[in-house]
């Protein structure tokens, strides 16, 4: 199956406990590609960046055989810049400076060659950009959404018409919290799938991710990590692995979405190893084979004697 | 394989957003018991209660199988009561009032018909008194010692020193935090496993419990609970689940240490559904197993394809 991956491509600055990068590539669509480019091809790139980008970043996303027709320099401005500074605990952010640059001006136009893709990737943009790309797509297997608080506060109208197209939504816990208006997990997965969304995947940090349909399905623990460089992208990444074993399977049983979820799980928990995309890139298969096996073995439940 | 478990008999007053109850039959060495009488026998109790202490919460007990000759009535005093007031998210909660009464001059006397019990429970109670029952029995094959914060800043020596002659701890994520002054799980668990226990068991509520040796080796589901009505004694039970099952399989491998966090769990999950035991003391075999199997397929992960 092929994936299509729309959102944004950025340029982060990064302040963490672990160290320091002043520039280096990210944004959700890249994060988004990078993963499941380990996991499938074709996957399909619709993004936007500025005349500061850099050609290395780009030969970055071809040697991950990311198709790029879709991908479009702006000469008319720089590349969406975000900068942020990690608390110790790495578990909240500050952000220290949004230049949204090009990336205001962004409007997906889905070129005729990626209008077939089978799974959908809407990476966390404004919302209504993201019913902009459902209505281009012409024969969609599954359509699979993430978002962020910001969208939740301040575009609640469009998300809520975007949520009700997809069928996967993929959010964290607070996220969920702030969607619903519910505190238990439970009751939060209720009332946002209420909302359209046949599946929804509730990511919990180091607690692991849920997947819920009519009821919870699926809990998967979280790969340990011993130290955490830099969570940004992480939840991107994680939909990427997530698309990218769909795809590659071709499988969207319950049961596949359970490995699916695993194999999202582990591309997220190398992507926080390093700073940006630099883990990623020098995955090997092998390494992702492993540490789902590893994942299997830490959450196996042996049948009652 | 025989159970003792010893700490405290009390009587709780509760209140949480789902309701009060002015005074129920609580304390660890009940709800440890309780639980475990589930799951195997004999189960052998020690500990102290007043001349206030009802009959028909003795009988509950008795009814329950568990061996009362380590359970002694001081009628020089009240039982040992305990009020408390959960947060509205069920998180936190405020102690109102706390009178140790007879509890305060608790001397955990082993009975000789006890002494040579195989597991060794020891519920949250002064870690001296935890160190005194070890000096008692003769022949334990496993030792488990739950603790709290009160002890982990108020005792830390005595904790210390109870903690490194145990086999196993079983604590909450917050005390594994304080415990070992460190933040990710992981440092968490390497730092109190250099204090003597073999294994380490954190428990994490909502997230589900991690079973660590030199690393970790299991990471279980928490049971989904639609609605808590009252958290109190759920790590008790926890430990009584986890004992019982040990007990009742007479098999301490890693493979069945897994089944026994599963137990604990389930248990745990059961309490928290009523106030005080009232749930658990209405328990049938069939509806642990039941959940046993529920979480044994939340967790599954399918094999790689």
């Amino acid at each position: 199956m092929s994936v299509l991956v729309v959102g944004s491509v950025a340029y982060d600055g990064i302040e963490a406990p672990s160290g320091k990068v002043d520039r280096t590539l990210g944004g959700s669509a890249t994060y988004i590609s990078v993963a499941s480019s380990f996991l499938t091809s074709p996957v399909r790139l619709v993004g936007t960046v500025g005349n500061d980008f850099d050609d290395n970043d780009r030969q970055l996303l071809e040697n991950r055989g990311v198709d790029l027709e879709g991908f479009k320099k702006d000469e008319s401005g720089r590349t969406f810049f975000w900068k942020g500074r990690y608390h110790d605990d790495m578990n909240g952010r500050d952000t220290l400076d949004t230049q949204l640059n090009v990336f205001e001006h962004f409007d997906p136009v889905i070129p005729d060659s990626y209008k077939d893709s089978s799974i959908i990737c809407l990476g966390n943009i404004e919302p209504s950009l993201q019913v902009k790309v459902l209505d281009q797509v012409t024969n969609p297997k599954l359509t699979i959404l993430d978002t962020m608080n910001f969208w939740i506060s301040g575009a609640r109208e469009a998300l809520e018409e975007a949520i009700s197209r997809v069928d996967v939504l993929i959010i964290n816990d607070e996220e969920a919290r702030d969607l619903s208006g519910k505190s238990n997990l439970a009751d939060c997965a209720a009332e946002i799938r209420n909302k359209g969304p046949k599946y929804l995947i509730i990511k919990k940090g180091e607690h692991g991710a849920q997947l819920y349909s009519d009821r919870l399905l699926f809990s998967a623990p979280a790969f340990p990590i011993p130290t955490i460089t830099d969570p940004t992208g992480a939840g991107d990444t994680f939909m990427g692995g997530f698309a990218g074993w769909l795809s590659r399977s071709g499988d969207i049983s319950e049961e596949n979405l359970r490995r699916a979820v695993v194999h999202g799980t582990v591309l997220a928990g190398f992507c926080v190893e390093k700073f940006g995309t630099e883990r990623l890139t020098e995955l090997s298969q092998s390494e992702i084979d492993e540490r789902y096996d590893t994942l299997q073995k830490l959450g196996e439940i042996p049948q009652r004697v």
